[in-house]
């Protein structure tokens, strides 16, 4: 089968195509998790842009380039919907992609914004996330959409990622670096902190003992999957075979997934990326194909 | 003037041409600095792979292919000799790449090997390097050929750059990493140990503290800047035009050079890379571009 008709079928096959999502490495797999247990009927498509991570400290033209070049790949492979798995990407490039293609596409921005903009009682909101993410004032923009008198303070945490990525997700070190970005909301009266970046969820329970109980954290990469999921019921998109839900072992197979339910896709070596995400997910990567991003 | 006819041009410049300095990011800018102190006649273009940094966690074959692109933008500057002035770079692409061209190549692994081979009086000798440059085994390859008898010990340090890169040169937090990526020597009976990546330097005073004064530290930015004068002599390529050397504001423009001597370019935003060259160096980076490595 030639490689057009192979794409024609790929996008014939509607509501039973796999959805697509795309992170910048491996911190989109807490998205592609919460993804796999709220909808584990649904077939997905990940790509970790593993060759050129991080985006965090990259400028929006260069991010905005390489989430182009993603997404003319994982058209290649058929899908019906578009997950922007990474805070940066989704700041920097979501707007400009949805006005580029006929697929609907989400990012992790806007359902963490909204749920912190409703959930709020003070009104002041805090965010954590890379520096592209915070100097972008993404978060601000969107959270205004839904509570305009909303004071949003930002604050990048550049060191979360590589001690996330070094496994020291419980350490002093950790604790302490933590302590010092944290401080920046000293005083604040947040009572909602906004987790924006995909690998920070990893931190959580670090981030809750320094902010106490009384502050509500949002996890976008589980607001996200809610999204998804609401966005193909509206659409018609949901998919047909419901083979994994309502069965005593959907919990399991959410894990892991049926037989080709799930592809795993870098631009970087298959190696590095099992390792890492076998690590830091529970769940394993068994089969990942390497693709050389750049000529997309 | 057409593109090739002004590639033609400086082709032929010979020795007054300009040596081609590349890293993955900034930390390269610690093996330029030591060429415009040692090197002050010299003429540098320097490349920063801001939009793809880091190079240490990423493949072999990545690595290889970014090195190449870059080498054909240096081209394009009609440099008359290649620094490859990362580590990892050195570790993966540079043997491969000698190979490909007609220039002279010199990385940063061959001649911080070479002094520490000879330095030891032990026969022990540590390397701390990235990821990719530990693994690649480069440093005992080299050291064995001046050394067949010398042990080697090599430790990865992950969270050494962006430590490096969030500023935190004199800090409770890095002398805590710096213990623990350095007790991986207690007990070994090192007297030497290599900074196997250009971001270390910065780290020399804590590095110094934890292993004390007896132990060697190898500087490879410092060994590359000799060697490259030593090369530069042999195949006759010095720049006769000695306009710097000798003079007493000699020092002072080794910081800055004369007008045109230093060109600057990265691959992704200028401000992002002058906002840390100028954090890190000593030097203002005043004028720099940026340039599609991709489509090279």
């Amino acid at each position: 089968m030639s490689w057009n008709a192979e794409r024609e079928k790929k996008s014939t096959e509607g509501s039973r195509a796999p959805i697509g999502v795309f992170d910048s490495g491996v911190g989109g797999l807490t998205v592609m998790r919460e993804i796999m247990r709220q909808l584990p009927s649904e077939r997905a498509v990940y790509f970790g842009d593993t060759a050129r991570v991080p985006y965090g400290s990259k400028s929006r033209e260069t991010v905005l380039r390489y989430s182009r070049q993603i997404i003319r790949f994982l058209r290649t492979r058929g899908v019906k919907a578009i997950v922007v798995a990474c805070n940066t990407a989704s700041a920097y490039a979501l707007e400009t992609i949805r006005g580029e293609i006929d697929l609907p596409v989400i990012g992790v921005v806007k359902p963490g914004a909204k749920v912190a903009a409703q959930a709020t009682r003070t009104g002041r909101i805090g965010v954590i996330g890379t520096e592209g993410t915070i100097h972008s004032q993404i978060y601000p923009e969107y959270i205004a959409r839904w509570n305009p008198q909303a004071v949003v303070l930002g604050k990048a945490c550049p060191l979360f990622v590589p001690l996330v990525e070094e496994g020291l997700l419980e350490d002093p070190v950790t604790d302490e670096i933590a302590s010092r970005y944290l401080k920046a909301f000293d005083g604040s009266g947040i009572d909602t902190l906004i987790l924006g970046c995909t690998h920070y969820p990893l931190l959580r329970s670090t981030v809750r003992r320094i902010m106490g109980e009384t502050v509500t954290l949002v996890n976008p990469a589980y607001e996200t999957a809610r999204s998804l999921k609401e966005l193909l019921r509206e659409r018609g998109l949901e998919n047909p075979d419901a083979q994994a839900s309502g069965r005593p072992e959907a919990a399991e197979q959410a894990q892991g997934g049926h037989p080709g339910q799930y592809e795993f896709y870098v631009s970087d070596s298959v190696e590095h990326f099992q390792r890492f995400a076998n690590t830091i997910l529970p769940f394993a990567v068994e089969k990942a194909a390497q693709i050389p991003i750049e000529e997309y």
